[in-house]
């Protein structure tokens, strides 16, 4: 009798990277750990949970290695216009008015959004974090979380909020069955001065955790970086010692040559966000070279209010295409290589080494696809189809940490009526503040 | 008692280009026209049937102006490849194969995928037509529909085929309710030699019927169209007659500013396809100039095995994101241009002027999204949500010509069970001949 142990019955199973990256078998769950995948048909003892396969496509679990979950509450709220106004005009007004219960309901709204859609793990960088981590630990989702912080205040205001970040990464790390893990996080190197920057790195030697950033998103704030301290972005944080730390920065659009062999050195990871880029024009990432240079590249929506959702699959499809569209190169990110950047690169790059792969003692982080509808037929390359065809919303089954929160399309952790009309409310509040 | 007379309450209506875009209201339909749609609720006759609008956002159904239907059998099979490669190799053989039914069961695949994910009209160029009209009648789908020639072969298979398309275009134009509309086709300037293409000039002149053909999708083309005919393909066509008649061309990837200009003189649209433009690695077309120049800029899918999927959604917001980010502007095609695009401007250029919008004595061809999810909350500005947030999947009904298609996401005219199963085996017959 094994009342822990499940075992996924006769489905496909995607495995890039490996000789046979479209499997069909058995996969085998106890507790929280894969423990078989293969073709032989395993024993199935009294008392095993059995999942029917059959009509599904299973995938690791997606990682979002970038976003602001609170700021899908401004979705579509400013739209078509330069980043300058947008957020001057309409992003920073609103954001200041944010409370606790606005980022409670925000974040509802996008993990319960990221769940439905396949996402098992995100990243969050955001204010209110106490609210962030409540979620995810009642959702049942994986997360990497951090107070970003912004420094352009007071001396007093930037140490309060350090101490905030330091506190929050502190107190979450480890916690929700190990499903939480923390990072330090200064906003961006033009909204952090150097001194200040320097303590964020102090902390995460302290903490002895990873390090996050938003770098070179646009061409302006490189030149920024250069007019204001002399030195391209990814070199003035090499100098102040962000590099040290296990670290990821955020877009890295605007890159040359040297940089690039600077992240790659140093083993930085870079999150890549494709649709967010285009969207506030910031250009498009040089992705190939990132990848040809040895450094891990994976992908984030950013926030819902630039983007303007969180799927995933979106993510992977636009890294898959825009790159070769722009090149001129049609094998350019082929699709095992923009599926393992959503999943297995998105894992390591957060230092998450046990997630993003279906293979044994990796965690229980998987979802199953539908594919018996029309455009996921016929069935001539599955793993194509993953990433050239799919969508969230083909999203059957969900599982985090050997435990299944979505079931049938249907949420099983998180009360989906309540959310929806309590992130209504929440816009609509802010509206009349 | 009024028995052809449909009454949508209480719903929200997408009419971009108008001084509320988005209008909350009623719409009615009588027999195939809406004959109504504003705030003020109409009087309900006895036996009028009432649509609960609801949850959900009205819009007008979405225009494929360029697609191959049938090569939904191959979608993924033969990706990240070289084009040449990918031709040669993996399509050309496997087309070579393909027979009437195959052709009937890949376009039912494509029709049913198109239905369900809001597309209420599509363009239609591939080889035995009389089977895609056949899948167009029976579907309830609006569709224009054309033999594409290839002329790479001898003058009396070139005259066979001429005779092919122009008895297919006079058979079936105005067919099927008034559904079924054809066009003349020659495949493309490269693929024409300038004789037979005068032909085809003369056979649309004679039956009084627009032009559609690939040109200037890859810059290889543009240039050997130099290195042959000493001018690039616009002016080719121009000379050619091509545009003496109503015309549409296909990707228009590589254009210069004279040949811009050259189209919008003779008014030829251009069905911009940044999906397989991109996967293809062909390039990005100058949407935002063109536009600019007055030319009437639609959007297509191609065939879904350059794409790999025939969501219209997701060109939508692909023609919205990708020209703000390799222009930098980000104001470049914002949604409501896009969404028009998608349906007006599709409509337009494919010469059906009543078609395309939600507006009184327009066709009643309409699509409902299911607004009340996660990724379409909160409801900031619905019209941003259609272009950036919404997928295919999440259209809940469709209506052609007056009559409903799609009723909870299920096909009312179509066997989904049979096509899907039909599809699979044509593909697998396929792989063994």
């Amino acid at each position: 009798m094994n009342n822990n142990k499940t075992i996924i019955k006769g489905g496909y199973f995607l495995t890039p990277g490996t000789d046979e990256p479209v499997l069909s078998g058995y996969m085998t769950i106890e507790d929280d750990l894969i423990t078989y995948i293969g073709k032989e048909e395993p024993q199935m003892e009294a008392g095993v949970q059995v999942v029917d396969g059959s009509r599904l496509l299973f995938m690791p679990g997606l990682v979002n290695t970038h976003g602001h979950a609170a700021m899908s509450l401004l979705r579509g709220y400013g739209d078509d216009l330069a980043l300058q106004v947008w957020l001057q005009e309409k992003m920073w007004p609103m954001e200041e008015k944010f409370t606790g219960d606005d980022v409670y309901w925000g974040t509802s709204l996008s993990v319960l959004e990221m769940l439905k859609g396949g996402t098992t793990t995100f990243l969050d960088m955001y204010d209110h974090m106490d609210r962030v981590a409540e979620v995810a630990e009642l959702s049942g989702i994986r997360s990497v979380l951090m107070r970003g912080v912004i420094g352009l205040c007071p001396e007093d205001v930037q140490n309060h909020k350090l101490a905030e970040a330091i506190s929050f990464a502190r107190n979450w790390h480890g916690k929700a069955e190990g499903r939480i893990t923390t990072m330090i996080s200064p906003h961006a190197p033009y909204t952090c001065p150097p001194d200040f920057l320097v303590k964020f790195v102090q902390a995460a030697h302290d903490l002895d955790l990873p390090m996050h950033t938003h770098m070179s998103e646009t061409k302006r704030e490189v030149e920024q970086n250069v007019a204001d301290y002399g030195l391209r972005p990814v070199a003035h944080l090499e100098k102040l010692g962000m590099f040290t730390r296990p670290s990821i920065v955020a877009h890295g659009v605007h890159l040359n040559d040297e940089e690039i062999e600077i992240l790659a050195r140093h083993n930085v990871g870079v999150s890549h966000n494709p649709g967010s880029n285009l969207k506030l024009a910031s250009g498009v990432a040089r992705v190939t070279d990132l990848l040809k240079a040895g450094v891990k590249v994976s992908l984030g929506t950013d926030g819902a209010a630039s983007n303007n959702n969180l799927d995933m699959f979106e993510e992977m499809r636009l890294a898959a295409l825009i790159h070769k569209g722009v090149s001129g190169d049609p094998t350019a990110v082929p699709a095992p290589e923009a599926l393992r950047m959503a999943t297995e690169y998105g894992a390591q790059s957060i230092f998450l080494n046990n997630v993003g792969r279906l293979a044994v003692g990796m965690k229980a982080d998987f979802i199953a696809i539908d594919i018996d509808q029309p455009h996921l037929l016929p069935h001539t390359d599955l793993l194509s189809h993953a990433v050239y065809s799919a969508s969230a919303k083909d999203v059957e089954h969900v599982w985090v940490n050997g435990k299944q929160v979505i079931k049938h399309g249907q949420c099983l952790t998180l009360d989906e009526e309540a959310i929806r009309r309590k992130a209504q409310e929440a816009f609509e509040g802010l509206l009349k503040r």
